[in-house]
């Protein structure tokens, strides 16, 4: 079989290119390990950045999103107790967020597929890429039991930090560059109304919690935690206990308790591969970078990759012109590096660290204050909240 | 002999306090261990916030900044080689910094002093406080060989960060928070014109330079360097020719080396000490806390104290009100650890950490470009550089 793109991997970074690349005329397939259920089924973040949202738009793939997504102007901050809102939407001149979970996106993401035409192999196994460093790679995998094997001019790995794609890269060709974070986050979905209007991220001396949100009867709360920590010693009510104290007496006050249908312990980590493509196979997502989960960058990151990736793809299939997939990988990192930043500082400012001295803890509070009072500081966590330029 | 106010120290704090005492009509004596000579001598910083020109002025004691101290409207980043300006007074709206050497300041409020009649005792020696926690305290040294009493309402501990002041304080009524830094920094003084018109921060691969400077014609230049550093092995053509390469390319064009005429190497540490009052006795500019020297906030922090504690002190030793003096150490810290934060900032994103990883060293070139292409970023760092509010 041949295409012009084999994308590997249909988390959010293969299916937004394999959407964009079908509405430019350009021929994909995605190979994809799992099933469909399973993809959809990932618990993930649920908070679209204004550029994901309007690729979705552009894409005419946002009508249940704008039907039932929850537009957010705002975002709180809490801090020793009291929460302080910061007003995205008059800072930034108008920009917003879109509340609209990663699991929701995926549906809409197959559905459209399958009603376009946009074709996903599921229970792809055994991919394996071949020839990456000519210019005729192939890709071959086991599908319902046969070897198959895919001609194209170019891959794109989309399939995460533990993929096949990163790893095909050779050693030296490649440098990481990783942080690690000495915590987790136990994070609960609860089928009850959410505390606030507005997502609260509150820093704690406890450790840090986030109140979020999937609608206006579902809530996604998550509690800082040790890496040792184990899901079994967090009943609910421990769960609930906690929240409320590390939210503070005055949102506790709104806080509705109920019974936890999922319950999980995630670790954070920072990483980078650099660079983000070696010769004609393109990393896109997880597969180059990981954020910790602290300002909800992922998926919007795998889609602004992917917004870069997309015209250059285009270029080249269409009109043989490699400048755009020749500089894909600088101009994809500015960004990541900046989403990366933004991520680190708010991690680094929210959470509790094990090493942390009195004076360190001073800092973070001291930011809290300065952030605060300062319409710039303010400004500049809005600005990087709702997403960056694509391209600076 | 009896006053209302003893001061302790002849320092920034101490002679700013004396001037806006003497302005009030309230009666103050300042103790001083060094001569005249000495305070002047000590080389310090050189950067004044708006609020510290302001209190000059309203002292009448900026005759001689307003003829030789110069304006800067904007300050230089400097990373990976390249240099970019943040334009602050634009983006604070119409403020800017005096470049004023700390020595010549001391030298104003001297020569003012002794026109005022403000009595400045120099050479005070074995300065010890009595009777702090009641409403009589005393000062007993020792001056021209003889042994003296000074009585007073109030004492006010200008003496920095090793003075009898801070040690007055019972250990279990203070709390101390610190950070020290394992870098320090080596800086000379030359005759020579400044390498540009205004300061240049960088952040190189080998450590943090700053270009600085004291007139047109004398130039203050740094450059990180390790604490088992020896000043001789830094003659002055090392110095420049490593100062050259951290300025990088452009900037080094244009730098004009000299002899220098001082080279020292100081450490860099952060403290805070809690509360700034003890009964009757007030801590004020680095016998309560300390900054590191990038940001220049130093002195400024002195005088933004004595900016909280002039009128509290007017007010209780003119009208009988407490109220001032009661809220002095909590009003003051809350703009402490705000200057803390920037201080800490600033130093934790110019410098090379001996434990830093290539993650980190990539956070703070990330941080250097978000800020180089984000109006907010830079606003929220003009706003702290030219001096935030002095009571927010």
């Amino acid at each position: 079989m041949r295409t012009q793109v084999a994308i590997i991997g249909a988390g959010p970074a293969g299916m937004f290119l394999a959407h964009m690349l079908h509405q430019a005329g350009v021929e994909a397939i995605v190979l994809e390990r799992r099933t469909r259920a399973y993809v959809e089924g990932r618990v993930r973040a649920g908070v679209l950045e204004r550029g994901t949202a309007a690729l979705l738009a552009r894409l005419g793939i946002d009508a249940r999103m704008n039907a039932e997504g929850i537009v957010h102007g705002g975002v709180n901050l809490g801090y020793d107790g009291a929460v302080f809102r910061i007003d995205m939407q008059t800072l930034t001149g108008g920009d917003t967020v879109m509340v609209y979970g990663q699991q929701e996106v995926m549906r809409d993401l197959f559905d459209a597929a399958e009603a376009r035409g946009v074709p996903v192999t599921f229970e792809a196994e055994d991919v394996a890429l071949h020839g990456i460093d000519s210019d005729r790679p192939h890709v071959t995998y086991r599908h319902g039991g046969e070897a198959r094997r895919l001609d194209c001019d170019l891959v794109v790995g989309c399939d995460g930090q533990h993929g096949v794609c990163r790893a095909a890269i050779p050693a030296g060709a490649q440098e990481m560059f990783e942080r690690v974070y000495p915590f987790g986050w136990l994070g609960i979905l609860a089928d009850v109304p959410p505390v606030a209007e507005e997502l609260i991220y509150a820093n704690h001396a406890h450790g840090f919690a986030l109140a979020s949100m999937r609608s206006h009867t579902r809530s996604r709360y998550y509690l800082q935690c040790s890496l040792d920590e184990r899901i079994e010693d967090w009943p609910d009510e421990r769960f609930w206990d906690e929240l409320a104290v590390r939210l503070g007496p005055e949102a506790a006050a709104s806080l509705t308790r109920g019974p936890s249908f999922e319950k999980s312990i995630a670790p954070l980590r920072s990483s980078v591969v650099e660079p983000m493509r070696h010769h004609r196979l393109f990393l896109a997502g997880d597969a180059a970078h990981i954020v910790p989960p602290t300002g909800a960058k992922g998926m919007n990151l795998a889609v602004s990759d992917v917004a870069i990736l997309g015209p250059a793809i285009e270029a080249f299939c269409r009109h043989g012109r490699s400048e755009g997939i020749d500089t894909y990988s600088a101009r994809a990192l500015a960004r990541v590096w900046k989403a990366e930043r933004f991520s680190w500082w708010f991690t680094s400012l929210m959470h509790r660290f094990p090493d942390m001295r009195p004076f360190d803890r001073r800092m973070q509070v001291a930011e809290l204050a300065y952030i605060r009072h300062s319409v710039a500081a303010q400004t500049a966590l809005a600005e990087n909240y709702v997403g960056l330029p694509i391209e600076a």
